[in-house]
């Protein structure tokens, strides 16, 4: 049980050789969109009996408060509307719009490299959220986030290999109104990433200003249109089982803009969703089901996320718990509901109760985020620098995230069982003819790099070497990540005649 | 998108009223032995080439290096000894051992409320290793471990219910020879804990002094025999493909004492195991199966754990590296092949590379320690405590370690969908008659002790309530914990009149 062999002169110089020609693209051992799906929390029967309740509850339970026009557009579909003012969904009518829904869609990045196809059991890591705090790490405190902070985290997940898309984690709370908190949040985003923007607007009245803004980045409303790199992170229901009303009418305009939707219901169970892990995916499912009749009865086969994101209270105090492995489990079954309707799907995952990028933020944001990988989750939002429960932003975890994600996907990638890999040379060649070790055999090398992922900022040193080194702290190390790649010019901003010509025509927050 | 509701007045007072009441023991949301099993690595097809390529290289390649005593049995038994002193085995014979291997097995604890079940994908967590250095969590550094630090991790882990057993997780390096370390480790382990023990014997000669010390323990050789409290971890392998002689003459000696023995192949992919992660698993399970060979042809049926343990290298150094996506696939995929056999398997999990309990360490704990009980492992060693990849063992972080691994065992639990959970009647109360929420639902109340696992030390107030609590410091607070349970008298100390015998027939070291 020898921990480490370093010593040996067996292959470090050969593998130093190697480790200098560079990697290309293809080899990478992860990427975007790798397919997990071998964890299955639910058997056949049980996503048989969450399909099933969540139609009886459409059927029988319905939705409250849809706006007039979403009412028009759902009745005129087949929705039921009730006395009482809720709609009510026959199951042929969901059947039929589960027909009519966009499946394999894509969503595009600003740069085409960062396009992600959400098919199958394809699996991307990004930010997302509405924290209204920064942890600040060496003060061990919080404080409100700002913009700066918000285009701060988008130019650091730009850096970041394994942060796939930047939905919007936080709230410029320094924004003196609904418009231009929408508007420059936008251009926070935009101006710092060139990976595919989530982002939400508050209301429908500041949404033209946005997709004008969109426009300008695209070059016009076709090229916007061709490759939307924006979309509508949508709380359209307000659980249990309630549209909200504006988000709605925010839903039809984005629609109407050409915007992908993020159908996202946030129930919380034992809060505003059933106790149960169970019932509270019985009531998500029903909910986005909802949503996706809304949107096909829109514009039919329009790209949507089924977002079904249910959270997880602590029951003791009400209080949401985005740590537990209750929520690690309701996203992975609810990446499994996804997979039974074959459409794009995403939920919350990498979330930490903890205040801090402490031990527990760690195991909280594993937990989930290898669970939710494993499941196949198409899109796993939160996935990185998420801290009280969503309340709390933090750079510093973000770019740890990206260590935490890319094992998370190695495990994704999963064990690759073939006559090369499992086949006896190699083994024999070892134990009867050669070294009686590995470390320097062609296939030892060959893997190096195309099977193993080396962390960034993980250490992997012996106590020797750490101690030589200085005992090097982990998130001194991020904070001078995130100071190294903040001094950097932002590899996405706008081209300056662009950027002037949005700020001649918009009230732009951001120092240019 | 609330990200908490504890204002509300709903039900806040009636969970209190509920939390008073003591939870049964049969109510506990989690335990020792609940099935995992919903994830699986491998293919059917994955598994069937991994078993044939071990077999393969039983027969073709085999192992060198058995005892002059091994090679009589195993060839008795039908094993061919070549020319070049490697014992081969026929197909054949495998599989006639295979039916004869102990299943089923019951690995006792002092206190009969902690024997574990090992059978199907039943998961249990604890601790293990040889860590030669104890981490100093204040001081930030690193220091040899002592017989005393045993003796506390013994203690600490007897007051954590989700550390299920206790094997060795340190070396005691104050100890003068081999003799005074095998026998005082086992004292120390076995004062400080009524669960089930694994230790380890550096040679042959130590084991007599230990089983007469367990015979007096237990009241008795037939007292022992018939509740054997303590097993064997034994590396009776020294990959690739070699037996560790001294280690085989130990296991025959524990053997006929009436010991499970832990059959421990810890090869270390990239080093000592062939790179690929197929390729490692392919050696461990041909080497265990030797092991099973020989355990069955001296004794049918004695108690053994198949301990497919392989590590990871780092390939750019070949370093260990613990806490890699590698090594939680690696251990994963062990735990499929074991229930392919049927047999009691055991892996290593929860390996940390960090040199502390930060951020890393958490995430690379978490990684592996919840995809070995997603694969059902029914033994997960190294689970809590273990730093620096193996070399160094934590006190804070084994309590930690105990918060860590109940979300993990939560997960295990998976989601009961059931009538109940499902239902829609909760939903309907609620959204048509009722409060539109479900805080004081009855059916939330019921689970909230049932269903839900909440953490002794990780933090889930809200920014505002951390604040007003100082800030709690997580590694502190986990040295508080530590202190007061060393402060207050072993539960598991031995009888006085017991222990004067003990301290008066053999040479122990602990201060009494």
């Amino acid at each position: 049980m020898t921990a480490s062999v370093s010593r040996r002169s067996g292959g470090r110089s050969a593998r130093r050789a190697a480790r200098a020609a560079p990697l290309a693209e293809a080899l990478r051992p992860i990427r975007a969109g790798m397919p997990g799906g071998r964890y299955a929390p639910l058997t056949e029967a049980d996503v048989a009996r969450i399909h099933g309740a969540a139609l009886d509850a459409l059927e029988q339970i319905g939705l409250a408060d849809a706006p007039p026009s979403g009412v028009e557009i759902m009745v005129q579909a087949g929705a039921e509307l009730g006395t009482d003012g809720r709609l009510r969904y026959p199951r042929a009518l969901v059947e039929d719009m589960l027909a009519k829904a966009a499946r394999d869609i894509t969503l595009c990045g600003r740069e085409p490299a960062h396009d992600l196809t959400l098919s199958g059991n394809r699996v991307h890591y990004g930010t997302a959220g509405a924290a209204v705090h920064m942890v600040d790490v060496s003060g061990r405190s919080y404080r409100d986030s700002t913009l700066q902070d918000l285009h701060d985290a988008a130019r650091i997940a730009d850096r970041l290999d394994n942060i796939h898309f930047l939905q919007r984690p936080m709230v410029a709370r320094d924004m003196p109104d609904n418009q231009s908190l929408d508007l420059n949040t936008l251009y926070a985003c935009c101006a710092g990433t060139t990976k595919h923007v989530g982002t939400s607007f508050v209301e429908p009245g500041t949404v033209d200003q946005c997709i004008a803004l969109l426009h300008e980045i695209a070059g016009g409303e076709d090229a916007w249109r061709a490759r939307p790199f924006v979309s509508n992170s949508n709380c359209f229901v307000v659980p249990p089982m309630k549209f909200a009303t504006e988000s709605c009418q925010v839903m039809e305009k984005v629609i109407a803009a050409g915007m992908p939707v993020l159908l996202l219901s946030a129930g919380q169970a034992g809060a505003t969703a059933p106790a149960p892990i169970a019932g509270a995916i019985v009531q998500a499912v029903a909910e986005c089901l909802a949503g996706i009749v809304y949107v096909n009865a829109i514009a039919p086969g329009h790209p949507a996320i089924f977002g079904t994101w249910p959270f997880v209270s602590d029951l003791r105090t009400g209080a949401m718990s985005g740590g537990s492995g209750e929520q690690a489990l309701l996203t992975a079954g609810c990446a499994q509901m996804h997979h039974f309707y074959g459409l794009p799907g995403g939920a919350a995952a990498g979330i930490a109760d903890a205040k801090l990028p402490d031990m527990q933020a760690g195991w909280e944001q594993a937990t989930s985020n290898v669970m939710a990988g494993l499941s196949g989750l198409n899109m796993i939002y939160e996935a990185a620098g998420m801290h009280a429960s969503i309340l709390g932003f933090c750079h510093e975890s973000l770019i740890l995230g990206d260590d935490l994600i890319g094992q998370a996907l190695r495990c994704v990638r999963g064990i690759e069982v073939t006559e090369e890999t499992c086949g006896l040379e190699v083994i024999r060649a070892t134990c009867l003819d050669g070294p009686g070790h590995y470390l320097g055999s062609a296939q030892t090398l060959g893997l190096m790099q195309t099977e193993y992922v080396y962390p960034a900022l993980a250490d992997r040193t012996s106590p020797k070497e750490w101690e030589e080194l200085g005992r090097p702290d982990l998130l001194a190390n991020a904070t001078a990540r995130k100071e190294a790649i903040l001094a950097e010019p932002s590899a996405a901003r706008f081209d300056p005649a662009l950027d002037a010509r949005i700020r001649a025509r918009f009230d732009i927050r951001l120092p240019a």
